[in-house]
């Protein structure tokens, strides 16, 4: 047990929402649409979630400049669909299924665990997700966020530190009153170094039955959390 | 009658908080407390708030960099109570005073009309107000916004165009799809001249009794409402 920080900032994408399901719900609707039923919508939303890191490390390097997720998600499904030979789907469905990102489910433990920790704490996405993509998310989803935070409110993606360290300015908060929320270490990582509180919160289906990352915290954490519920409960919520 | 915009921007000093009377209350009770039965709380609630404008357009000017309004309002304190002859408060006492400026609260109207309206649109603030004041401030009042967006994300005040655009930026919509939503005509003039569409908010009890500013339309404001419940109905929400 240790009591809440002043402020929780989450990461989006696997810790609040399930994307694959959600990806691939559109995936797969669209492959019946154009009848091809040997398509594998997971299979699709995993080489599009694995083109994620390398592409926002393009931005992050400086080699190119900023790009929101839509530009990148976008960019991706080109090369995602002639890999999986899916060539036929014209450009105005590659436009729409990018928005697929926007569309995305909470866990069942989200919304309930939000609204206990929201009582007590500030809540916001500290997601590489954009301001745009994040409200349009939490409308559909009702994401109780206090406000939306993430890489274009502070002009940089995770885990540059002053992603992290923006954020917390525009909370006026310092890095010990907040806490970072993830079922990534590598989010918790970068928020620890920082002087951060850290969470981790075990998706273990996040990219599907063989999962075979971020299965464990490996990091000393301060809280370790079956869900979003559980964390609160951990946090006195 | 008109459709409902994708997105509502609020005025928030005056618009949706009664400032006024937030500020004289603190006042009062520090009066109260320091046996200064003398001192006028809303006139140095109208003192402290004159000179809102002349600070801001010190930054806008470029005279000085970024400041936020705790250090604007801090500073002005200074010289309110000078001239009130109220010497004798603390620093700590003025550094707390200052935070009035967070814990104003909502209109009667505010809270239901923003809610019917966060039904159909995004709402959002779009105040001189920085993040962390306007979270603070909605965290006590309950105002439910989809985010905070402000002078602050924008790195401008109203109203310069750039506040108004960065902010159309972040969430991704042309001026014409966007509502801005204010007491006072100047907001409106600004954002009419960009595209955006207007609402005029009655509030002629923002200055106290004897208003003489914003106490009719003076442009050709899309909606004139007499006040946010009222907006919600005039928007079909």
């Amino acid at each position: 047990m240790t009591g809440a920080p002043a402020a929780l900032l989450f990461d989006v994408f696997g810790t609040c929402v399930d994307w694959r399901s959600g990806v691939a719900r559109e995936v797969a609707a669209l492959a019946s649409h154009l009848g091809r039923a040997d398509i594998d919508p997971e299979a699709v939303a995993d080489a599009w979630r694995a083109r994620y890191q390398p592409q926002m490390e393009t931005v992050r390097s400086g080699a190119r400049p900023w790009a929101d997720l839509d530009v990148l998600h976008r960019e991706a499904l080109d090369e995602v669909l002639a890999e999986a030979g899916f060539d036929e789907v014209p450009p105005d469905a590659r436009d729409e299924l990018t928005l697929a990102w926007h569309r995305l489910d909470p866990w069942p433990d989200t919304v309930p665990g939000l609204l206990r920790l929201k009582a007590v704490a500030v809540v916001a996405p500290h997601s590489n997700g954009h301001v745009a993509l994040l409200l349009a998310m939490a409308r559909r989803a009702g994401l109780p966020w206090d406000l939306i935070l993430g890489a274009e409110t502070a002009g940089a993606y995770k885990p540059e530190p002053r992603s992290y360290l923006r954020n917390l300015e525009l909370l006026r908060l310092r890095p010990g009153d907040a806490m970072m929320v993830a079922a990534h270490n590598g989010d918790l990582s970068a928020a620890a170094a920082l002087g951060m509180r850290t969470a981790f919160v075990r998706r273990p289906a996040e990219h599907g039955p063989g999962q075979t990352t971020d299965l464990e915290p490996e990091g000393p954490w301060d809280v370790v959390a079956q869900d979003i519920v559980d964390l609160a409960a951990q946090l006195g919520a």
